[in-house]
C-alpha cells in the first residue's frame, strides 16, 4: 500500500568495533521471515514522537549500551524502491563507533562479525554495512575520528594497529604519530604503558586532545598568516 | 494520520552558487497555504519508482536545468516531528552546486537569495540552508569541490574570491594556490586570462584536475612511504 505516498521510516546502525586486525560489527539474527535466519543491523521503525537520531539511539539500546557507543552519526538515506519486500521502506542508516577495549553485553541473537567475513546479511544491510566502513576510511583521513576506536590511553604502537585494522592497509607508525600530533589532534598523557613480557623501553601513553568529531585538516590554511582567527565567521 | 507509522517522504536541495562576495541560494516563493507567500527549496515527494537521489534530480529539473548543477550530494535527513504541519514529513536534503559563470533559466516564482540576507523561509528551509552551507564550508577544506563553484578556468585571483566568499572569511591567494597545487587539485590551463582595463601582466590561468568530488587530504600520509599503493585496499 503506498495510498498517498506515505511510506514506512525504518533507522539503522552500522556499530563497528576494531578487534583484532580487521573492523566488526555489530549483527542481529532474524528469527522470523522476511529473511529469516539473516542477520540484520540494529534498528527499527521511526516513532510518531521522535526524529531519526533519538530513533536510532532507542533502537541501538535494546542491543548494546549506548554508554559504550563513542561517536554516531548520519551515514546516508538508503531508498531503493526494491529494497525489501513491500510495503515500502526508506532508511536513514548511522555509523555508531565502540572502542576496542569495550566490550559490551549483547543479546543472544547479537554478535560482533568482521566485516570482511560478513554471514549471509539481510535485505541490503551488506551493502550498508560496506558505505559505513568506507564512510569510517574517509574521516580517519581528515578528521579526529579514532577517539571513536582507541581507548582513553594508548601506545602509539596500538594506535597504528587500529588504523590499519580500520583502513585495511599498512599505517607507518611513525607517520601515523607525525600526522596527528600536528594536527593537534594526539598529545602524550605523561605515562606510559606497563612493560610487555619481553621487557625492554616502557612505551610513552597517548590520549585525543578531544572525544567529539572535528575536521582536523585545518581551515587555517586557507586563512592569511596574519588573520585574526576571532574575526573570522 | 499516522496510521500503521506511514509518513511522507520527501526531497529537498540546498543549491548555491557564489555571486559577488556571499553564496546564493535558489528559492521559490510558496502561492498557498500553508506558509503562503514564504519562500522554499526545491523539492517534492518521493514518487513510488525513485529513490531519492533520482527524486530530487526530477523535483530539481522543475526550477533549473540539471546540466548546470556540477555537483549534488546527500546532505542530511530532516525529521523532528513538528517541523512541518500534520501529516508527518521526513525529509531528505541534499546539497547542490553551480558554478559562479553559469546563470541557469529560472521559473517566475524562483530566484536566488544571499544566504546573510534571506527572504522570510518555509518550514525548516532556512536551516536547512544554513547546514548546506556548514557542509559546503568543511568539505572545502578537505576536498576538491571547489570545482563546482569555479568557472571551468580561472585565474588565482578569482579562485581566491570564491573561496573567501564560500567560507565567510579572508583567504590568502598565495595560500591557496600553495595547498590546492600541493594536493593535485589544481593544473595550470598553460593560458592566460585576458589583462583587464587597466592593462598589466596578464595573469595565469588554472583548471581543476578532476570535476568529480574526492577527499584531497590523503590517505597517503597514513601508509609507510615504502608502501605499493596498488597493493593496499
Amino acid at each position: 500500500m503506498e495510498a498517498e505516498g506515505l511510506i514506512a521510516h525504518d533507522v539503522l546502525a552500522v556499530v563497528l568495533r576494531i578487534t583484532g586486525t580487521v573492523p566488526s560489527v555489530l549483527l542481529w539474527q532474524r528469527a522470523r521471515e522476511p529473511q529469516d535466519g539473516r542477520w540484520a543491523l540494529p534498528g527499527g521503525r521511526l516513532g510518531a514522537a521522535e526524529d531519526v537520531e533519538a530513533s536510532v539511539r532507542r533502537h541501538l539500546a535494546e542491543k548494546v549500551d549506548l554508554a559504550e557507543v563513542a561517536h554516531v552519526e548520519q551515514l546516508s538515506v538508503f531508498s531503493d524502491p526494491h529494497r525489501g519486500p513491500a510495503p515500502r521502506r526508506v532508511a536513514t542508516a548511522f555509523v555508531g563507533l565502540v572502542p576496542s577495549d569495550a566490550d559490551p553485553a549483547v543479546p543472544a541473537d547479537t554478535a560482533w562479525h568482521p566485516v570482511d567475513a560478513l554471514p549471509p546479511t539481510a535485505f541490503d544491510h551488506g551493502d550498508i554495512t560496506r558505505a559505513g566502513l568506507e564512510r569510517l576510511r574517509a574521516k580517519l583521513s581528515y578528521t579526529n575520528i579514532g577517539f571513536a576506536l582507541a581507548p582513553e590511553a594508548f601506545t602509539i604502537s596500538e594506535l597504528r594497529r587500529l588504523y590499519a585494522a580500520a583502513l585495511g592497509h599498512r599505517v607507518s607508525a611513525t607517520n601515523l604519530q607525525r600526522v596527528l600530533t600536528r594536527r593537534g589532534v594526539l598529545v602524550p598523557t605523561g605515562t606510559t604503558a606497563a612493560p610487555g613480557p619481553s621487557g625492554g623501553r616502557p612505551a610513552a601513553l597517548f590520549r585525543f586532545s578531544e572525544r567529539a568529531l572535528r575536521v582536523t585538516d585545518p581551515f587555517a590554511t586557507l586563512r592569511p598568516p596574519s588573520c585574526d582567527p576571532s574575526g573570522s565567521s
